[in-house]
């Protein structure tokens, strides 16, 4: 498992689609991860500081989290099936206090935009695979890849 | 508090915004609801049976919220303030057993987009106060509301 942190957001201009950039602490390889248009507005308006004053999905999913007594522990892009990627969120059970009882932890199936949503709003740490890591990475020794983001903001703005 | 169901989602032309129609039960007074484009997407897909092979954030809720042993009981959309609408999603703790413990049930601060969709997604009743019934309905005698239906879904392949 190799951390990542998010790098930026860009847009693939063949398709219109945009793609959110991690990075490979520690290293210069990223993983490109193509997601949804509605889960991109979100994350860009975490890394710009926006907030909203009602609480979008992702914000009703974590205080139903917090208020079942659970907390995110970390996500991990694990694998890709049919171009597809796939994500874990991990939720720690706060009520179960012995590290040793399997119900300390749980895992969910996820989209990486969500995981990726969830990680970021709650500040938890994002895992990629030793597979994904090995295999789907790119080095990355160009300039910083915000020289999108204006064309980014001016998508999003037209959804 | 007044039962209600999802009649239609239309589109408001003005301002090309979606709009979801609540139906009184029992009732021809209806309530519109202005909705994000996104969340549009999400009922559409409900209303009209597409699936979708990963989960979409509201499934990664649910499967949350059912993996953290609740489950949604119902939803109320319960007051307008400055043209915003309100709703609560309230969640059934399944490990008490006694209707009597005061954690029996937990409520969550929602918007009614969130709700109504977790609502359909969990065949649960969703309620209206009676404030917004007796303030904020309208009467509705008209022909089906689907008339729009195929312009509202043009606006959704769109995004």
């Amino acid at each position: 498992m190799k951390k990542v942190k998010v790098e930026s957001l860009v847009l693939d201009k063949l398709n219109n689609s945009p793609v959110v950039i991690l990075k490979v602490e520690g290293t210069k390889k990223i993983l490109p991860i193509w997601i949804g248009a509605c889960e991109a507005s979100v994350i860009a308006m975490i890394l710009e500081n926006v907030s909203f004053e009602r609480p979008l999905t992702h914000d009703l999913l974590l205080s139903m989290v917090e208020g079942l007594e659970s907390k995110v522990e970390k996500v991990l892009i694990n694998k890709i099936v049919d171009s597809t990627y796939y994500a874990k969120v991990i939720l720690r059970d706060l009520t179960v206090t012995e590290e040793e009882n399997e119900g300390y932890f749980l895992e969910f199936d996820a989209r990486p935009s969500d995981a990726i949503i969830l990680a970021l709003k709650t500040n938890s740490p994002i895992y990629i695979s030793n597979e994904l890591y090995n295999t789907y990475t790119l080095q990355y020794d160009g300039e910083s890849m915000d020289n999108d983001s204006e064309e980014f903001r001016k998508f999003i703005e037209n959804l």
